[in-house]
């Protein structure tokens, strides 16, 4: 049990090492030559181009004006002026609504903690149980928490009415935001340009007919089933080897040019490589002919490749991109069934054509069934048993271990110096490495799954990370031991026994998760903002693979929110806010400052660096808002646990009210709510289908779409720039405020997925 | 523990009283008195008429022709022998789907326990484990039962195995019905004839506009959002009260019928009555006048309060009824979402005009939720806590406790003979009245719900029933207490410890669940025929009330299948014979003899009584396979707890992935057929709709569907024929094979809500 005073050291560690984190970038963001990667946002959008070569040239490099150095920290207000109907616009309302969930966290645990420290604090420090109790393991810190009330004090009584009171605002908080965002959301897709996603329906499960081709048929089934709506249609490709094909060349070309440029800097000595894997063995040749004609070949590959796609049936996936006259009958062909047989034609929205996860397109009913069973059985065991095979490695990775596997590296690893390394070192190695994995592999996992767009990937990776957190860091934490001990534990205790076990484990653990805050919360975050990563992989493309401004633009890699990793870390701190607030309620100000600091944080991120690489309109938002209500059940059970072992009046029943109430409320926002996120009403699509013949009378729309949904590899090689955003920038609908170099917005723009 | 002596002198005494009810009914059904009480579907339908009345008056009422008698078993072979076809086109999808609920169970019980007596009863016949005890609480049938396995042994390894092939065989047949009632359903609607269902929506929750009605409102919002398919639209009223005066005139009429005819047949004695309730007190007056007065009075009300229904805005309901020019409008707005907001306008498919439930048409968005928590907190507290009333009930209903409450009854209650029957009488009573009344509980607590149809109420009070069921019958018969100890101690005890609990006292169980389905499921069953009550109620209305053909038509009442009722029941036997058909596989021929015997008795009584309320196209099919999947995993998992107790190898991971399995064969045949039962598929609406217009081009669908869906109250108070059965009776897809009576054909015809 951590005392005060290692608590205090532990905050100004942390504290010190986030404000290092700070001066590092407020410095590093004033020198020119880092201008690209701590404000790319701005380049991709054509607003900003690089520093202008005037003057001296080492002020191309290094900021020598010190006056800007004494105001280093004005981004922090910067980043937080620029109002949102602004922000949406710019950086799009996926980015926008996420750092409203810091904002959710700061409405929800503000006043939650001004009110626990007005009634429960009081309350707990003159408990006085611990005064006498006279023992180490409790701290100061334990005086002011809920462990202070003697068992069966009628104090509790305080606890009681605060968590229903903690519930409600939480409730109420929750229910405003969902509004609020539903709102916006709705907004935002009213007052959306045109774009083909929203006259597009995507078609699955297109049955074979032995008389007509994939596209007959879908153009014959749709003509008579929409007669007056369907407009064309786009046939899926099966191009996965073709995309391949174009990333090698991609690939290639990038250490063609490497050389070159190590050639032309020293042009007496050609520079050689190796045939083999990542040149590290195989015939010595030199590496400029060699890659050139790697380069030919592949495009020969290619064409060849793409031949075949475009000419053979079996190419043809059973899918299609069905475009509508208007909104209204996209809307109706995406939320009704077309036919009596649930399993074919299936229609859903298009996703964004950017959005789009291509290589999913074509997989069959049935099979869709059987991947899904395998991932829900194969999450279950990754999230209970995962620490199995881990444990297995580390004894492998033991000194003895080695040893036994690989007994010829015995007396290498037996010298002191190695011995120690690999003791202190490898046991916790392979926990580490999987842990950094662990997203891949939901990743992955998600991938398998069967989910068509990006956006649904990135959701449905999110669900089971936060099911590993919940579980694993958690529960794990509060109960040591790897989860499936718990598992077995729970199996074999009575239901009402968890919640003891668990509760009664809580308030000791409030030390350990303030420290888990700081480091995690504060100091991760900070580092978060200084992006050693995307600084160095700059600076080395940079000088070995930009010769054009072009190329300068897709060396740039402006990242993006990764929402599928991050929101469920996000729920770990509010689902700690919501236990910790009747029980311990100094942990509070800790996740609030977490809070405020990451909000800051991601403002600037997202105006200044972040590229989304898809817009879904805050779609993500019903899961937000589950998890934080399953974070309010787990809190009110565990609760209630810990107050049946502290014999206090009546909780269990007063108690038990609460989580049946708050599942009624989620089922009371969902149903007022959730639709604004899963389907397009038909008014809307009427009033902008409405707005769209009146305005422009005379559009094309077929000669609109007929390219939208086309494969990127079938574009152009030079990437081009998705239609919504050219759109967007040249009829902004609120026009930027800020004071910004106009550039060079001619020629056409890096790709926002960002060129490698 | 009953032994075989035991279980043979039950079964021949249910056989005996089920051969008593059907040779009563073989006698009654003869005699043409009663015609209309066992054959009022052929009456209904116009093809039999009253007997002719040719030949001496005893012919009428008395059958004399004894060649008739000796052929009295022959309605078993005449009710298997119609066609299913025409069995759908003469008694609706409904019924027809309903007794193969019955072939459902003989297909899943025969093959298994043809398997079970070849396999696991000589297996556990020559266990031999009670050889040794020799204790009398072991029977006979007990040596067939699991029970005569040792523990540990490796003969367990043939009830898992059984248990296996029992689960897939089950969902193979499950799977296989699901297709084939799909496929029915799907053909029924697409050969059904018009029906102004098709072309209707039901909108609900029009939010109100100040400058518009709610019938301009909803034409405009209709007019705007679905330019190219509305039609027309019926607006509700709340003509709850004058529904109740309707009623209460029809009421009285009886009344006044009643005594007039008494007074015709002794004209010397005018007939009178008391005013105050059921005339049993109050001032006693001219009953002929007195209810001709009452009428009168009634009549003027009426008039009144119809004058002020369709005259006060305030009893316009915020629904409508809204046509669309074909069946794919109709179908696109009932499949999608209209405004952005989706507690406003609400659409989904009206329900057939006869299937309405009005009362519940405008109940608020956020009512409804407040309404469906509070009737699922009840149905927990009416599941698990009903016994606590009754045992108060019962604890006052004592000797000593009617001594106390009411003591001046004192002394007759301790009169010997009235003492020994309050004793043995009175506590039972009180349990007993509950479960008659508790489908009335459950079917109010539906309405509550907000249901709109009668299909759906019957539906959701199916769903709480069989909650009931099984946590009430099924686990309170195996353990013994009431289901809040159950619950309480559940609570208490460790997750896995309480399938080994509940499946250790099974197969003690067994004699008496096969008791319970001699009682319950034979003679019950044959009881069902004699129609005891319909026949008793005709033959009195017939002497008092009725004195045209028309009247003895309305005084028929053929009843109907009650599916909130019957079917819970029979997903009993389904969850028996799933869990006793690996652990005492003697069972089972008790629940085949169940299914067979029903299948039978239903099919005739289908054929030749009951007239369905509503048609909902086998609608409830889901909730039939939901069910039986659910009895299908109980059975898996207290056989789990069941093997686990008696150390079998590896039970436990072996059994565990069946319901998995089970759960995920759910899933795929939920998204594979469910839909089905759920949405109108835009092709086949297009393909009617396609037909329609071919077959009737000048169809005047506006005046078709002028007044389909008026409230019964605004029709003529002869009650017309709902349009639907008209129209197929006048051209029946299949024409009936039967030799029937064509009679008196004209003249409006009874309701087939049955009169009064």
């Amino acid at each position: 049990m951590a005392s005060v005073q290692d608590i205090s050291v532990s905050a100004s560690i942390n504290l010190l090492s986030a404000l290092a984190f700070l001066l590092a970038f407020a410095f590093l963001r004033l020198q020119p030559f880092n201008d690209r990667v701590y404000f790319p946002k701005w380049y991709l959008k054509g607003i900003r181009a690089s520093p202008r070569s005037s003057g001296p040239a080492v002020r191309k490099f290094v900021n020598l004006d010190f006056r800007t150095y004494l105001k280093f920290w004005n981004w922090m207000p910067a980043a937080l002026r620029m109002p949102e109907p602004e922000l949406i616009d710019h950086a799009g309302l996926d980015s926008a609504v996420y750092i409203r969930i810091y904002l959710l966290g700061l409405k929800i645990f503000v006043p939650i903690a001004l009110l626990a420290f007005a009634v429960l604090v009081p309350v707990n420090w003159t408990g006085k149980t611990l005064v006498d109790i006279k023992d180490l393991t409790y701290s100061d810190i334990d005086k002011l928490s809920i462990s202070n009330v003697p068992s069966g004090s009628k104090r509790f009584w305080a606890h009681i009415v605060m968590a229903y009171v903690f519930t409600f605002w939480t409730c109420y908080v929750l229910y405003k935001e969902y509004k609020i965002i539903s709102t916006k959301r709705l907004h935002f897709l009213a007052s959306a340009n045109r774009r083909p996603d929203q006259y597009s329906v995507l078609v699955r499960n297109v049955p074979p007919d032995p008389d007509e081709s994939v596209s007959e048929h879908v153009e014959h089934f749709f003509c008579v089933n929409h007669p007056d709506h369907y407009l064309t249609h786009q046939i899926v490709y099966n191009a996965n080897k073709l995309a391949e094909l174009v990333e090698k060349k991609k690939s290639l070309h990038n250490w063609y040019t490497y050389y070159q440029t190590r050639h032309e800097r020293n042009p007496k000595n050609r520079p050689q490589t190796k045939t083999g894997f990542w040149g590290l063995w195989g015939k010595t040749v030199d590496a400029i002919n060699y890659y050139s004609e790697e380069i030919e070949k592949t495009s020969e590959e290619e064409a060849a490749e793409r031949e075949r796609v475009m000419s053979d049936p079996k190419s043809i996936m059973p899918a299609a991109f069905v475009s509508f006259k208007s909104r209204w009958g996209a809307a109706v062909c995406a939320q009704t069934q077309q036919t009596s047989n649930p399993t074919l034609w299936l229609t859903e929205w298009a996703p964004e054509p950017r959005d789009v996860y291509w290589d999913n397109l074509a997989i069959p009913f049935v099979e869709l069934n059987v991947r899904r069973l395998l991932m829900t059985v194969a999450l279950f065991f990754l999230t209970f048993f995962f620490m199995i095979p881990i444990a297995i490695v580390q004894s492998i990775a033991s000194i003895d271990g080695i040893g036994k596997v690989l007994p010829f590296l015995k007396p290498l690893i037996e010298a002191k110096g190695i011995k120690s390394i690999i003791q202190g070192f490898l046991p916790g190695i392979a926990l580490k490495i999987f842990l950094i994995l662990l997203p891949t592999i939901l990743m992955t996992m998600s991938k398998i799954e069967g989910s068509i767009s990006l956006s649904y990937l990135d959701r449905r990776s999110a669900s089971k990370y936060h099911l590993f957190i919940v579980v694993n860091v958690f529960f794990g934490s509060i109960i040591t031991g790897a989860a499936f001990q718990q598992l077995h534990k729970f199996a074999n205790q009575a239901p009402s026994e968890i919640p003891k076990t668990v509760g009664v484990a809580i308030p000791m653990k409030a030390t350990f998760f303030i420290t888990y805050i700081m480091v995690d919360g504060w100091a991760g975050i900070a580092a978060e903002i200084l992006r050693l990563v995307p600084l160095i992989m700059f600076h080395l493309k940079n000088t070995f693979l930009v010769k054009t401004e072009q190329d300068r633009k897709q060396a740039m890699d402006p990242g993006s929110i990764n929402f599928s990793v991050s929101e469920p870390r996000i729920q770990l701190y509010f689902l700690l806010g919501l236990v910790y607030a009747p029980v311990t309620p100094i942990l509070l100000p800790f996740i609030i400052v977490f809070f405020a600091f990451s909000f800051m944080i991601f403002r600037h991120q997202i105006i200044n660096v972040y590229d989304q690489k898809y817009e879904s309109g805050a779609k993500y938002w019903p899961d937000v808002h589950r998890r934080v209500i399953i974070g309010l059940i787990i809190s009110q059970i565990l609760l209630m646990g810990l107050l049946t072992t502290r014999d206090a009046p009546k909780a269990t029943p007063l108690i038990l009210i609460l989580p049946v109430l708050t599942i009624w409320f989620h089922r009371v926002c969902k149903g007022r709510f959730e639709s604004a996120f899963m389907k397009f009403p038909l008014q809307d699509a009427m009033v902008k289908d409405t707005l769209g013949r009146a305005t422009e009378p005379n559009l094309n729309l077929k000669t609109y779409l007929q390219d939208a949904y086309v494969h990127p590899v079938f574009k152009d090689i030079e990437f081009e720039r998705p239609p919504v955003i050219d759109e967007e920038e040249n009829n902004p609908l609120v026009s930027t405020k800020r004071n910004s170099c106009k550039g060079s917005k001619t020629g056409s723009i890096g790709s926002p997925d960002g060129g490698v």
